[in-house]
């Protein structure tokens, strides 16, 4: 398993290669070997119709805690892509910040599983908002699909 | 069931208020009873890391989709909040638009269930890249969620 | 892809083989490339508490019918594991039979996705009461995995 | 919430009306609130076509063991049915034992979201075999829907 701050710089680097990640506001706040967490302010440009934070932007963050958390068990060259999730939306989705907290269930060969828990912060307080899990494909050897 | 200009102003209306959708730049193409679809044009402020429109704004688009057309069917007044979605992801989201085309596959009095068909253009060539079954729970009489 | 008789021979004899199948009483009705379909009788050995048949019986009947279908577009000797399904219950599996409809959604080198709608007959008449999405894997080359 | 005796027999009672649990073989082995566990002896007659326990018997006693882990924080009289869940295969359930353990995530009103972690137990060692998260409602007023 590569060091920490190999891990660390390669899946940061990575991070800021997703246009999606800036253009909703996320910032990657940890990475550690099997678990990456994301965070999100709360903002009026990521809203669904009645205020909340739409269930997709919640999806993407979630989404890619996962994938990174997979990701940080790969050897160095290896891309990931998500092959499906699955997001349970338990209270809406509101507060001052939306933090997304990936993690490794397990690492196989090909395919790992991951679970992310989403919180929703309001006021210092969590309270669990969403659940995702996530089956991540390792690809190697494909041009552009590394990290 | 509400006639069709009335569906289609009360959805209009609804997705005006998604900030998310105004911040990916997708648009609202087609509204019918239990159908609507929405375009996404390709761009890098949506991507993941390899240059593919990142899932979750897939995901985005197509809940979105599959929950206006559940919104679609329900009297005016009444809300629409996703309780959960899974996406599977068949190839990379890629080209020039992507399409999201949400229909109602069962509407029942506190639950329906919608599927979206997202499909990948490419110089008018279209290539199915993602499926997703959403769960949206109809919500009455509670302050702010109204369409 | 294999001819027709060869598929419907190979997916009858991997079938004969599902202990569970026969212990429920499900009966492979139809074989096509790419298509599957699998009826259980409605009977007080498959149900739950309130004497609907149990989600988890319409669960194996619909993974299965996946299963298949995804297995009769792969080539002989292949095998074929499910990675992950989703199954969204839509009214009680009741009446006489239960029957699943499985289907090729796409078919790739290692994962193919599949779809089984689960329809209740009664007195001869049709209602979808569940919907399946799952995720099969194809195996080579592993002792005892084939068919 | 009714207390630990009360619970354990009302959820031994439903067990017990499941027709498809005896057949398969499997037996409610803990009851505490939001917590259920349930094991399946692995034998042939739940076998698929390698030999495993089918996806479908697992998934039968994991949606079993979040159904009642679900029930167990509902008032009496109340019926429980499950409306969607996803399950990640993660390796073959082969052994001696599948130990099914069901956990509450969060109880709503009418939603509950439970997980289950599925063990495959071989010589006294488990494995994590799957991984299953479900939504159940609670049923009031529908004649023969309780417990």
């Amino acid at each position: 398993m590569p060091s920490t701050p190999e891990i660390d710089s390669r899946i940061r680097e990575s991070f800021g290669r997703q246009g999606l990640m800036a253009t909703l506001g996320a910032r990657l706040v940890r990475v550690a070997p099997g678990e990456v967490d994301i965070h999100l302010p709360v903002a009026a440009h990521v809203s669904q119709q009645h205020g909340f934070v739409h269930a997709g932007a919640v999806a993407a963050i979630a989404d890619s805690a996962a994938g990174y958390a997979a990701l940080s068990l790969m050897p160095a060259g290896a891309g990931v892509l998500t092959t499906e999730f699955k997001i349970n939306l338990l209270s809406p989705a509101s507060g001052d910040v939306i933090i997304a907290r990936g993690r490794v269930v397990k690492a196989g060969r090909t395919l790992t599983l991951a679970m992310t828990e989403v919180f929703a912060v309001s006021a210092g307080a969590e309270k669990l908002c969403a659940l995702l899990t996530a089956t991540l494909m390792r690809i190697e050897g494909r041009d552009g699909v590394a990290n």
